[in-house]
Order: C-alpha cells, then sequence, then structure tokens
C-alpha cells in the first residue's frame, strides 16, 4: 500500500460537505468513486477538515491508500478525469509515509471568509460570497475580533451539533480586513470548532454594522451559552484555504 | 424622458451575449424586460459592446430612456430586483444628458482576458477563464503582443461576421502579466472587430507555448487573412472591464 496526499479544491455549491451523506453528493465520495474507478480498490479518503454543506476550499488536504502501483502524477490526472462533472480538482498529489495522516498530523488550519459589501446582487459569486448591503466598518470588525483571539472557552460559537471533546481551542488569529468592496476574515487556529468560524464571521458582521460593539463580543464570549450568539454567518463565504503538518 | 446610465456586471455563461436572440436569453432581454416591469414602459437598453455568447462584463455601460419619475437609486433597486435570477447586476445609475449615448458616447474600451495555467481542470472558474495545462512563457505572449500594437489593419483578427466598416483599428495597448498560474492579458482601443480580443489572445497563447513566435504574429497581422489566424480563444475567459466616455 501506497499513502498519498492530496491538495483539492472544490466549490461546495453542489455539496453536502466533504463527509459522505445518505441525502445528498458529497466531495469524500465523488473522491472515492474517482479513487475505486482508477484502482478496482475500496479507497477511503480522509481530509484534514471536515467542511459543511455549501463550504469550499482553496487547498484542503487529504489521503489516500492505493495497493495498485501508480506515480503521483499519473493518480492526480486520473482522478482530476475520473472525477468530472463534479467541481472537485486534485491540485497536487505526493506519496507520503504511512504514518501521514490528513486529519491527525495536521497542527493548523486556515479559513477565510469573503463578504462583498455592496448594494446589488451577486453575480459571478452567488454562493461562493455572503453580500451585505448594509456598509461594514471592517477596522471596527478587526478590532472586535480581538476579544476572540487566544485560549477560550467557545462555547457560544460551536453547533449544538459539534462533536468535539472539549469547546476549549486556542484562536491564533482572526484578522479583519477591506480591498474595495470586499470585507475578509482570516482566521487561524490547530483546529476549530463546527460552526466556529461562522459563528465569529456572523458576530462581527453585526459589529461591521455598528449593531454590535467589540464589548457584545466579549459578552456573548464569557457567556458560554449558544443562546447568545449574534448571528450565524451562511455557508458561502468560507473557504478552507490551508492546512499545515 | 429622462436617460439613465446604468453600469453592469454580468456573469456570461447563461447568455447569448448582449444582444437580444431569437434562439436564447440576452444581457438585453433580461434588461429591457426588467425595466418594462419597473415602468409599464417599452424599454430599449443601448451598451458600449455587443459581447459574444459566453463573454462577461465586470463594468459594462449602458443606458435606458424612462418617462416615469423615478431617482437613479430607485430605478437601481428595482432593476435589481426584477432581474433575479439572472445573472446580471447594476452596480449604478445615474442621470445622464440626452444626447449621452453608452455606445456613441464611447471613446475607450478595456478587456480582460483570464488565462488559468494549470493541470488540473477548473473549479469555480468552469467557464469563467480559459484553462491551458502546458506551461505559457508569459514575457514572450508580451512581447508578441507588442507586434499588435498600434494602428493596423486586423483583418486576420477580425470575425468572418464582423460588421465594422473597416478592418482598421488602433489598438492603444496589449499587455500580458502572470502572477501565480494566471496569465492576464489586458487589451484597450477606442473599438474593436467582433472576435478581435479573442483571435489575438488565441495566436498569443501559442506563442506561450512555443509553438509560434512575434515572427508568427507579425506575419499573420501582415497576411490580412483569416485564415492565417493561428487560433481563436474561446469567450470563457473574456471580460468586458470598463469604457470610457
Amino acid at each position: 500500500m501506497t499513502r498519498f496526499a492530496l491538495t483539492l479544491e472544490w466549490d461546495g455549491r453542489p455539496f453536502m460537505g466533504w463527509q459522505r451523506q445518505n441525502h445528498g453528493p458529497s466531495v469524500q465520495q465523488a473522491l472515492e468513486e474517482a479513487a475505486r474507478s482508477v484502482t478496482g480498490e475500496d479507497v477511503i479518503a480522509h481530509a484534514a477538515g471536515r467542511t459543511d454543506a455549501g463550504v469550499h476550499a482553496l487547498a484542503m488536504r487529504a489521503h489516500v491508500e492505493i495497493a495498485k502501483p501508480i506515480a503521483p502524477f499519473r493518480l492526480m490526472e486520473a482522478l482530476n478525469a475520473r472525477m468530472r462533472p463534479h467541481p472537485v480538482a486534485v491540485l497536487a498529489c505526493e506519496a507520503v509515509a504511512d504514518d501521514w495522516h490528513a486529519r491527525f498530523s495536521c497542527v493548523g488550519r486556515h479559513y477565510e471568509y469573503r463578504i462583498v459589501n455592496r448594494r446589488a446582487p451577486l453575480t459571478f459569486e452567488a454562493g461562493l460570497a455572503w453580500r451585505i448591503a448594509a456598509e461594514l466598518d471592517a477596522d471596527a470588525m478587526h478590532r472586535a475580533a480581538q476579544v476572540l483571539v487566544g485560549l477560550h472557552d467557545f462555547t457560544t460559537f460551536r453547533s449544538i451539533h459539534c462533536q468535539s471533546a472539549s469547546p476549549v481551542k486556542t484562536l491564533d488569529r482572526l484578522d479583519v480586513s477591506r480591498e474595495l468592496d470586499r470585507v475578509v476574515v482570516r482566521a487561524s487556529a490547530r483546529s476549530f470548532l463546527h460552526h466556529q468560524v461562522r459563528s465569529m464571521v456572523g458576530c462581527l458582521a453585526l459589529v461591521g454594522q455598528g449593531r454590535w460593539t467589540a464589548r457584545d463580543v466579549r459578552n456573548a464570549l464569557e457567556a458560554k451559552d449558544r443562546q447568545t450568539l449574534g448571528l450565524n454567518a451562511p455557508p458561502d463565504g468560507l473557504y478552507f484555504v490551508r492546512a499545515d503538518y
């Protein structure tokens, strides 16, 4: 068996997320079926993060184990050919050690959340960004975001379906910046809770509109109560950007 | 009657182009039907450029004349509401003088052509860029592009369906630049012939792959013969970027 690390890009719009689901298509299923078609083997794919329905990936990392002898470049090309017409692409493929694990070896995860701040509806980016019509104060959002950086109990910012053993996580970075009508939130941590980035972005969007202050963000964090969450941002704008090993 | 100048963005994938067609949806039709729905009037829309099927616009300019009293902002909002679910958005709207004409007053047109230079198939950008797997030499493309800048007979780079009175045009700018795996061609002129940008980009793509030299581009230009065109690029990567008045 050879273990291959894959770098994946996908458009999350048609998918129920990474993980196999009974009720709709998933990226895992698209990849596993392509791998089976290439190798004739029952291949199981593991990813660095299990993204939600509608969430995108620019460079997710995953791994598969394959018995059939095949060169990494050939495997990449064959997977790309077989995954069509699913909007999933293998950007890179390399053979790795047998103990390299896309999920358990990952020591850093980076997300980006894209907001388009304008009146007009989205065209190219429908489903690929969150449009907010009210003008956002990105500087105020950035300042409020710093309340969340560090080691905290993120119970407020965690889905009730979250399966993580503990709500305590260290958030390494939460930056908000604006370029023209685009406001981007960049989040980095060793790992995130389910819905954590979307929950944080939702509250920051309230701050950007002047409906919340940094104080309200702190109060929500300290309440450790999901009911105090201001707003959960839609999946549309969320991108898994990079995994560190 | 009040004349309104509109700034339009559209995703060209579902459209037969700007101009009304019997055989499929057009941006003009989507806009005119929305305007009729807002005003009850038979509105005719004029645009700075008549783009082809599958070609996109980031900031096309157009105008309409409307008898019903309506503020520009209200008109913009109403058009955006009525154009759904077409991927067309009015980004700006202003009242202009009666002799301002989106097409005839336009003194400069700017296009951008987006190439994604990678092995992997496109996901987010399927239909929004031209993927070329073979590595492109963007510097060689840029140097060859300079052969085309200036006053020339562009017969070679003109569709046989082109209705322009003369094939002689002045090309003000044709720049090629690379950023990571993206190669972008930027073209500016007072006006372009039908398929001119796509024809020029097709030949530059041959240069980028080493299959053509700048000398071949010059020979094709000087032949003044459509048969000598190396390649016509697909519409996918073409964006109308800006119009000058």
